[in-house]
């Protein structure tokens, strides 16, 4: 096969073998944790037609990668071999939300309400590439969708989903930001501020900007002095407990909705303190979302990394999908998989103790008696041990840098007089039996461990 | 988000919740086996530039679905904000080989060879969909690749793996045949036939048209008719032992790279007799992939679906990938499990026993109780039993429903004076603690069956 010159393609990340066994850690115990929560995996294609993909407006079409097959097009003056010539214009997924709704709608019928799914695919987006960026990456969903309406409950319990699984990944210390939509929506109608999604989308470059550029804008955008100063009174306000409620109350704005939001609030930080204390945080400057999510919204962060933004984002929406007669009201929460891995990883932040699953080498003696260690590994493979087995009957020496060079923890040396095992790393060497023997539990699969970044 | 009507697209297969478990089986099945026998994960982007997609020549370009941003191609007129517009042309992989070798070019001084990779994604194919055939489908690949040359031995030991993966998944029987590319190459030219690459071509419609028509076929091509029924007769040759050296023996054919092939076969054949009897087959007729595979090619069939094709297939190739001065001879099988599932889950062969993981409903009495029920469900969760909370304190019987629907097996009642679980299938209730009751282990997860199509 003539391949041509290799280039990286900016945008979309590859790992290495090792890198990839710590993604596949994270997979895995992203999808367990979703599992433990009762969330069932779908999975949907990788394109949609083009207008239901641009259906939300704005420009989000320009990051579409469209998708047509090349031969087609380079018969464009043609017909007859062209059978889906009357099809839709395809294009790949950007986000998970989008065909989840669509294959909600397509499948209403078969599936049970309250439907809990989760959803681990690679989405695709033509933006411009720059750290933390990719134009190909994995996102890890999960939705709660209901038909009619949908409990409140759920949106207490999304980002404990989320926290029990980022307690058992080597991320170190993260927080969860909560908000919803009613306590800015309300506290701004009640200073007398119509334009709701104006205001949010200033707030929101509070972190960016600053507060008093933020300021200047409220400003332009007609606000007065003083609810200016509420807005950004408001943005400030941050509690791990139920705190928030009596500082919101301080600004002594009185508002229905501005009540439901913080009592809708503070169910979502008490479920968080029975269930993991302190890494739920009420942060009423949250505005992302907030134009098109109606209740909580969710961000993350990894704390030391705050400039990265949000790794987990999400929220409650009142119409995911609507095909006219019925709504589908839902909740959800969406992993950045990809950009996690890309800090951690990229940073050297996160490693894996071998480059291959083989916990064992079995060392061949001769090529006359490969069987032999072949057996040997097959009687290993039988008992759940991942093994491997020497390429070249090469001298033991060579044999060993084999398994030293992918970070292979045991060789088995096959015996005349019986067998032994040698952990490389201590040079310890025993007898064993391939019936019997097993690697410590530690050595089974590779281990994943934080770097420390001060060394 | 307004969505419109909903329509499935041809060729792209998607399942219902209970249909993606019995996916993720095959899966978990096959990466495990992979992983024993200490194939590594890779994961390739999924682009490539199209003239590195299409440099196999012939008409493959057909099939390839190009990729590029709606942005760029509606602003062809501009170009300030283009950054990409010198970037290569991009469409999506159509099988796992060609960015396989482009990874393994692109990273040969990262990797260490021989290097045993496993890759399991998606690949898309533009062509007109039919019985069996996807425009979106999922390989599970395992390649060796080594540099300069590659050890006879894995050869044998790659069908080895899939046998072992097969053999724990419910499919039913298959058979894996084998030929090498030698032998009839070397058994054409002792015969007088020099065109090989063409002599295959015609004999691999054997199965499609019938020993007549190939007779004709060859006759048209100029092999006299005792060539023809040479051709004929060494295709007719199988045994799941090393019966077939005899077989090709008495057609009395002189040639050196015959009995290479033929003794090549032989070992694959003996390592197969030792690992797992019966499963690998030397059949003769398998041409498919002889003219660009160099070594043993493998097919593998579901007895009784014959029609449905090959469902594994493989083989051994010397340049894998070439970058002028190294070459990366490899050898190759491919699960096409999209396919499997296609006609197994289609037809309805293989049941999940439920359509979501939770192995329990934690009900809720009311709702102001629901932290009591979340709390035993959060014990339950740490010791690894996957479940689900009941969404709304209705009556109990109505609660139960919602786990009979899904198929969830325990319904989980906390009491006054202690809990207790009822197995809903049985109606048997006894009392239990969240701290320490666990289901029988059958049903910790969804399991997978066979279901009997004479039924």
């Amino acid at each position: 096969m003539n391949v041509g010159k290799v280039t990286p393609i900016s945008g979309f990340l590859e790992f290495l073998p090792e890198e990839r066994i710590v993604e596949q850690h994270f997979l895995d115990v992203i999808r367990e944790t979703f599992e433990l929560h009762g969330f069932a995996s779908i999975e949907t294609r990788a394109v949609e037609p083009v207008e239901r993909l641009a259906g939300k407006g704005g420009d989000v079409d320009k990051e579409i990668y469209g998708v047509s097959r090349l031969g087609r097009r380079r018969d464009d003056a043609g017909s007859a071999d062209r059978p889906d010539s009357a099809e839709a214009e395809l294009g790949l997924h950007f986000d998970l939300t989008v065909p989840f709704a669509r294959y909600v709608l397509e499948n209403a019928g078969r599936l049970a309400f309250p439907f809990k799914r989760y959803q681990i695919q690679r989405v695709w987006r033509g933006e411009r590439p720059q750290e933390g960026r990719y134009r190909e990456f994995t996102q890890c969903d999960i939705d709660v969708v209901d038909t009619g309406s949908l409990a409140a409950h759920f949106e207490a319990e999304m980002p404990l989903v989320v926290a029990d699984a980022f307690n058992r990944l080597p991320i170190g210390e993260f927080v969860i930001q909560v908000n919803n939509r009613k306590i800015p929506e309300g506290f701004y109608r009640g200073i007398g501020l119509s334009d709701i999604a104006g205001t949010l989308r200033i707030v929101d470059k509070l972190d960016k900007v600053g507060p008093d550029a933020v300021r200047t804008m409220l400003l332009d955008a007609g606000a007065s002095d003083h609810q200016a100063s509420q807005c950004l009174a408001l943005a400030s306000i941050r509690s791990a407990d139920l705190g928030f409620i009596e500082k919101v109350r301080a600004l002594g704005v009185a508002d229905e909705t501005l009540e439901e939001g913080l009592a809708a609030l503070a169910a979502v930080i008490q479920a968080a303190m029975v269930h993991t204390p302190g890494v739920l945080v009420a942060d009423l400057k949250i505005a992302r979302g907030l134009d098109y999510y109606t209740g909580t919204v969710y961000e993350t962060q990894l704390v030391g990394f705050e400039s990265w933004g949000s790794f987990c984002s999400g929220g409650r929406y009142d119409a995911l999908a609507s095909d006219g007669r019925q709504a589908y009201p839902g909740v959800g929460i969406s992993i950045g998989l990809t950009r996690m891995l890309g800090l951690l990883v990229g940073k050297g932040l996160v490693r894996a103790s071998r480059s291959t699953p083989a916990a064992v080498l079995v060392a061949v003696v001769s090529e006359a008696d490969r069987s032999r260690s072949a057996a040997i590994a097959a009687a290993l493979r039988s008992r759940g041990i991942p093994c491997d087995v020497a390429p070249a009957a090469a001298k033991f020496g060579k044999q060993i840098r084999y398994a030293e060079r992918r970070g292979i923890p045991f060789v088995w040396f096959p015996g005349e007089d019986g067998d032994q095992v040698k952990d490389i790393r201590s040079g310890e060497q025993v007898p064993a039996e391939s019936a019997n023997w097993r690697p410590p539990t530690a050595d089974l699969r590779p281990s994943i461990s934080r770097v420390d970044p001060s060394r």
